[in-house]
């Protein structure tokens, strides 16, 4: 049953990492899969949860495990207008300055490295994280060069045991769009939007961002 | 007044991290370091950060600023002997393979990715870790290798703000002490044993070493 081993995929509830799951489950199966969510102190975290319930559900009763990580306390004393002990969070494209108030140092690299650590307590060979070429221009930890040294970071920190998947570094948004099209995912359930509200602001980066990619297929929200 | 960044030194409380924190200080003054500690589920925690008070007490008033972070909820559901969670802690020497149920997976990643993040935050511009060559053989997040690409990883989720400083890995627990020693390091003060006691048990594999490296030294407990 269980001679291929299983594989954790960080899945926030938004577009690239729901995408970034299917993949995972065409590839491997849900029994094989773990979607892993991080609890933590953004402004948009319990929306972002509450799509990744929602992707998962969608997919039941074929729907692969869900392990949510709480590491809120991580956090204390870090700063970014992401979090909800920062400022306003800026309107306009991702391109723009303004939109680096959004970046929360080292985020990418905690979720990794508590990943790592869950993932050999649970035998789980690989992780898979969705980080993507359009991210790189404001987010250090989204970047190929990251990625890579974090990646071996984790194979060293396991002994080889666990490896780092990052599918779509080298894509852009669209191209993930794409990708999740043909693999059925469902958009409309997944969340993008930085800020607290229930229905998405529309003007923020991601927002922006998630626009543009979904006109690329041809959804319009 | 601020012209050198700030260096963050991870302090447990043990003898390596409180030479470390002693070669910070004397580097670069006590105003200029932050000695992190982390709050997280091990059995001997509390202990150890007792230990990390105690020193920071005996370097008062020119103690430097002492920041406590709490990521115990990152641990839910690792597996290891060294966690409330876990099995007994093994007794003998380090290079037993009993002790290998001793390690946190990614415990130092963890560590050093939460470290990064907040250095980010606090305007640090070097993280010291004193991980050293006697843990090599059981701890993958103590060697050299992974010692250096989490070095990288830091470097690039930071942009080059932040570094990372091992300055003990290569060296043996016996020369640390050494260091210490001539760095007036109080060792009585500092903690090791991996048991949930007050007293330390004299037979864990951390104990044996301390009380080799601290012999080296002519220190008898």
């Amino acid at each position: 049953m269980h001679h291929t081993p299983l594989i954790m995929t960080l899945f926030s509830g938004g577009m690239d990492s729901a995408t970034a799951l299917f993949r995972c489950i065409g590839e491997y199966g849900p029994e094989k899969v773990i979607a892993v969510s991080f609890r933590y102190p953004s402004k948009h975290n319990a929306h972002e949860l509450k799509a990744a319930r929602a992707v998962l559900e969608y997919l039941s009763p074929h729907a692969p495990r869900h392990q949510l990580v709480d590491i809120t306390s991580c956090f204390e004393g870090f700063k970014s207008n992401l979090l909800q002990s920062g400022g306003e969070i800026p309107e306009g494209h991702y391109s723009a300055d303004n939109m680096k108030l959004t970046v929360v140092p080292g985020r990418n690299f905690i979720f990794l490295a508590v990943a790592a650590g869950l993932a050999e307590s649970l035998g789980v060979g690989k992780i898979c994280i969705a980080a993507h070429h359009g991210d790189n221009y404001i987010y250090p930890d989204c970047r190929e060069t990251f990625i890579r040294t974090a990646g071996e970071s984790i194979a060293l920190s396991t002994e080889g045991r666990v490896t780092l998947a990052s599918p779509f570094t080298g894509m852009t948004k669209n191209e993930i769009a794409y990708i999740g099209k043909n693999l059925g995912v469902p958009f409309v359930l997944t969340r993008s939007c930085y800020k607290n509200q229930e229905k998405p602001c529309g003007k923020c980066g991601t927002c922006t961002e998630r626009r543009e990619a979904l006109a690329a297929i041809g959804i319009v929200e």
